[in-house]
């Protein structure tokens, strides 16, 4: 029996928690600043806000005051917050790891590092990661379709977990397997995030579509959204060989898989329905924002189009126009 | 100006019509012997039963006993009857064909040649072949996600041509590439082939999914469909890395493309919806011919799984299962 802390008590972090108690583990759950009315609910014996159930009644549940008492004794702590929450929260809970504690990192998505330059997220964990803990760090970064609501549920998933490290990587593949959650494991860190973090942005193209139909601009948008489909794999393709990732990658669960799950579902798709039946841009990030359904796709193509920019990669000939029409307004 | 003479007023035939007569081309749709009701529709200047559109006025509609006229002076010859139908069609057409006059191909699917090794399409197509004909054959074959009704409607579609002979496949672009119908091309025949042929069989899997959410055993099961989906992909790589195919192939408009579409719209997807939710197969089947909507996907399992099974193919873990469902009645 392992300990397990997961940082942050969204979606995703909060639906971990079922495959590692099915197998056993003890979860430690620990709500960020922006939690604290689902560690309420959740502490009250109520169903988690978000996912909509009992979380198992073993999880602990930690609010962000106590993130101390939470990673206490932890043997694998995942950071399960978003890309922007990343970097702050990890800034907090650094102090209180223990040096050789692998970590496994579910964000998605890219950041600018301190010099400006975009980069992924491990990149940027490696960049803040004090001395004391850089000696011996293992990250192991989760890729692949997985909607947490069915992953909550059991409903079949299989993801992808990457690390440098094998070890850690097996480790932590084996706290979380399930017969409903299978894991395939590669070296492809970075390959494997920047596909994470560019279907999030794809998405929202083939999102678009459902808008344009919408808006009785076509009565149906199948081999629209398909060419986009294969655009974006394409596209992710180029992306990942930039990073000198393995050709593979984006082919299996990390782009293919997950970008169809996300285009065809999910709150990146809506927004990009959203945009595409004509309303701007503005408009849809405060409508969702009220919502609290604003998803990391808005961010993903403003930092992938800063990305592509900085590397000066080519052939991008969906990204580009992406960019246009949600940061200027450009019609699609 | 050219001639083309599209045999069978099905779906994609007579689709294609509308492209083409765009083009400023004069062409003549054929209907099979089964297209007699469609051929009698459109002459009457009602809208063609399949697609609910009228047909370009421009369209020459002819019915199956006039072949020879059909073809008479055709500078391109387009097959787009079903896989099943292709080779009795062709036999009847072949000796009305000129030597030399290129051919295109939209029919997805595999055959068994006379050996009873099953093959794709173009390898039956050469092997039937008149010895008259033969010197010179010029073959196009078509690939990627175009749904015939969003085709006829003008959606923006991404397709590919393939073809040994580039002179072929550039005439055949020529003709039809329209600011709405983007034509890729490529020489991988063969690999284009596999990727429509399996890429129907798999899009029954995804179906399956939706039947096992209809019947209530899983709330929503996006994952397990994307985890599906790459599996799937990766499967027509393996098939079309046996035929010796380019890997480029299947992640781009062929598979990955094609298997979007299908695998979230059509008849396909129906056929999986339907046996997953627990209905045995021969009602399945026995219900969708009723409606007209048995699709190739239900062959392409039974002939996809033969070619895997003649070829010794290993690692084809979702093929398998899925001929066991389909055919021999296994739980899903």
């Amino acid at each position: 029996m392992a300990d397990i802390t997961i940082l942050g008590a969204g979606f995703m972090g909060s639906a971990l928690t079922v495959p590692a108690t099915d197998n056993g583990h003890r979860v430690t759950l620990w709500g960020t600043w922006l939690d604290d009315h689902i560690v309420e609910a959740v502490r009250r014996g109520e169903a988690h806000p978000k996912l909509r159930l009992r979380l198992p009644p073993s999880v602990r549940v930690y609010p962000h005051a106590e993130l101390a008492e939470a990673l206490h004794g932890a043997d694998l702590v995942v950071n399960a917050v978003t890309s922007e929450g990343t970097l702050p929260v990890l800034a907090r809970a650094f102090p209180h790891l223990t040096a050789g504690t692998p970590m496994m990192s579910v964000a998605k998505g890219l950041l600018r590092r301190r010099t400006g330059r975009v980069d992924t997220i491990s990149a940027n964990i490696a960049e803040r990661l004090p001395r004391s803990l850089r000696r011996g760090f293992r990250l192991v970064t989760v890729g692949g379709p997985s909607k947490a609501m069915e992953l909550a549920r059991r409903v079949p998933t299989a993801v992808c977990y990457a690390s440098h490290d094998a070890a850690a990587r097996r480790l932590a593949r084996e706290l979380f397997q399930t017969p409903f959650y299978a894991i395939q494991e590669t070296e492809d860190v970075r390959g494997l995030e920047i596909c994470s973090a560019f279907k999030n942005a794809y998405a929202i193209a083939i999102g678009l579509c459902d808008g344009l139909e919408k808006a009785g601009r076509w009565e149906a948008t199948y081999n629209t959204k398909a060419a986009l489909f294969a655009q974006a794999i394409a596209e992710i393709g180029i992306l990942v060989r930039r990073v000198r990732g393995d050709a593979a990658t984006p082919i299996g669960l990390p782009a293919v898989g997950d970008l169809f799950v996300t285009g065809v579902a999910g709150r990146n798709r809506t927004f990009g329905e959203m945009r595409g039946s004509g309303m701007p841009t503005d408009k849809v990030v405060t409508e969702l924002q009220a919502r609290d359904e604003l998803t990391e796709g808005y961010a993903a193509i403003r930092m992938g189009h800063a990305f592509a920019r900085q590397r000066k990669l080519r052939g991008l000939r969906l990204l580009e126009p992406l960019y246009r029409i949600v940061y200027q307004n450009a019609d699609a």
